[in-house]
């Protein structure tokens, strides 16, 4: 048993798992949330069956780590006997900016160099450094790795990662496309091309979900990918506009008297799948409504679904073709009625689909909705972040 | 000899061009400049060789029809005898809104309805009212017919032109996509479905200029378009950004301290080709300094090119399939460098291109650069808005 504990920490939350890498089995996993806030609390859930929730002051991400260590230890429903179980820590960082293309082992550097990146993660990169400092101060000697979100889009080429803005808008604020969803879009890969035990194949990922992104990339590395300097960009999301006329912004405040800041939440908030539809963010919750006559819940299903389409196209285009359509997260592992919205009419491509099969499916594993002779396969891939963070923290610091 | 006369009015310039469109010859065109400014300008030139450039005094567009229609009828250099001999005029307008999805004979409530959609081409409709009026009061009883740059798109379905906005910024404030240079977009794919003697064909033209967008097409009908709200959005353009993530107006705004106003000046005239390259928004300039090796240069029309090949690709993708890709205006036309960039890599889609052709094929006439056996046709086509506006107002107003 090698115990690896995975941390993805925000602003006011902490999610862990605690992983044995020896046989990939999540051994207890849960959720410190309204940390700094009053009545904090602490979930946990073991894989012996014991559950927690307990309501126990949290005023710092230090707090939070030392009360989940100290669950994790418990004589009573704990999983460990000693902390010094524990071999590494594996944390969850948003933003790498272009420093890095791979996971690292934490120091100082790469502390400072997370830190250098908060413009760009002004959100996620603070608390993700809270996480690591927190961790840090309570378990002083077990070796940290990062694994950055931002890792994955480090392979594009120049003119696929770069806007066309004045040349300086790159060199002097780093503006450029970085791309989110990194660690799932590379852990999905990966499990593409062993089903299909090819290191070359063409695979377009599909990780749909509340925040939703497309990737593409060429053996197993990233070619292309639909979110941006910031993951406001590319598909319409739940509550995220995706991309749009960037004049729409000085014409909308214009129009409504929004500053700059209710814009920006305007666009995260407010938009998206919840903004058309006027109904819910949920997909769950759309398809219920569009079954009961909802125009416009089946309009946010359709724009969504041809917005998936026409970056599974574009990205053909930029591959000059596609081996594997991939398909995971919320949304692309459950939602059946997204996935056929997406693929019928595919078969300019080479894409034949069990239509029936994608219907009965089993849900949380790996299956493949193409037919056997479609000249591109389409799977449902669970992915998991969790696993792939313990794994390259196992690969780095064990 | 039927002659019709299309103006293209601009806030102080004035486009014409005097048509007979029984023979569909062009008799005489030209351009006023500088109207309402000092120092106006008005160029002739007629098709038996007639050349006139003039500084005369021209306040307002009214000015510049009576000076236009005076060297028209001209003893020495003018093509038409009498004025009368004028029998309609076309005018390009910018917006029409969702209002008309056709050409329409000019009346009241036709002049209120671009009034209304003034908020939409804030810069264009004004200035084409003006060269309507203007052309109402020296010609007053002469039809007139409106040829909107809108028209084209309003055949999109609702999943295709709507944005992930809260619904209420299309309700109260207009905003969709509504696509320009449709007059060109219409115009070749009308000569590409004759090339093909097809009424169905599934059609993506190429629109690259100075300002660039690409359309696609199912029997006629556009089915998508990459410009938006505003001639902003879609490719990468001289000094347009196109699309980027959304988030990064606020974040440049923030980081350099543009107010919103500098922020629309920088990413429409700032940007695109010449932001890039820091050498030139000019194709032809581009391809020197890439030639003697300035790596951005090449960059520029890489990205360019990438661009058009996404959007090709996200078409096909929303159509299953393309019959024919058709490239126009003056770099569609004339820039065989980038028409290779963009075609080279598109066998997946069954595109086999003929490159030495592609180098070596006449300019200004219609040449298919695909070969025999390529699925998909590939057209340069040269475009000609003013006889697309020609034929329109014979249609409706003789």
């Amino acid at each position: 048993m090698t115990n690896v504990l995975v941390i993805n920490a925000g602003s006011s939350s902490l999610k862990y798992q605690l992983i044995d890498v020896d046989t990939e089995t999540v051994i207890a996993k849960g959720l410190c949330e309204r940390i700094g806030i009053a009545n904090s609390v602490l979930n946990y859930k073991s894989n012996k069956g014991d559950k927690l929730e307990k309501q126990v002051d949290m005023r710092t991400h230090e707090d939070a780590i030392a009360m989940v260590l100290e669950v994790l230890v418990d004589k009573d429903i704990g999983v460990i006997s000693d902390m010094s179980s524990i071999r590494a820590v594996g944390h969850r960082v948003l933003h790498g900016g272009e420093k890095y293309s791979a996971s690292v082992v934490i120091n100082d550097k790469v502390l400072e160099a997370i830190e250098e990146c908060i413009p760009l993660g002004p959100l996620h990169n603070p608390a993700n450094l809270m996480g690591i400092r927190g961790c840090m101060a309570v378990m002083p000697d077990v070796p940290m790795v990062a694994v950055f979100d931002t890792a994955w889009g480090q392979s594009m080429a120049k003119k696929a990662f770069l806007y066309a803005l004045p040349y300086e808008a790159y060199e002097k604020y780093g503006v450029r496309r970085y791309g989110f969803h990194g660690t799932s879009h590379r852990y999905v890969t990966g499990k593409c091309l062993e089903l299909m035990n090819s290191k070359t194949a063409r695979v377009i990922t599909c990780h749909l979900g509340n925040g939703s992104s497309v990737s593409c990339s060429e053996a197993g590395k990233c070619v292309d990918t639909s979110m941006g300097l910031t993951p406001l960009e590319g598909l319409p999301m739940g509550t995220r506009c995706g991309v749009i006329d960037p004049a729409i912004i000085p014409y909308l405040m214009s129009r409504t008297g929004m500053n700059a800041k209710e814009m920006d939440t305007y666009m995260n908030k407010k938009s998206g799948m919840l903004g058309i539809s006027g109904v819910s963010s949920d997909y769950r919750d759309l398809w219920k409504a569009a079954d009961e006559g909802n125009e416009r819940a089946k309009l946010a299903l359709d724009m969504f679904a041809l917005a998936v389409k026409k970056y599974i196209g574009s990205y053909a285009a930029e591959m000059n073709g596609v081996d594997a359509i991939v398909f995971t997260a919320g949304v692309g592992e459950n939602d059946r009625g997204v996935r056929e919205l997406v693929l019928e009419g595919l078969e300019y491509l080479g894409v034949k689909v069990d239509f029936e099969y994608n219907k009965n499916c089993p849900r949380g594993e790996e299956v493949e909705l193409s037919t056997p002779n479609s000249k591109v396969k389409v799977f449902v891939i669970p992915t998991d972040e969790e696993m792939a963070i313990a794994r390259d923290t196992a690969e780095l610091a064990l």
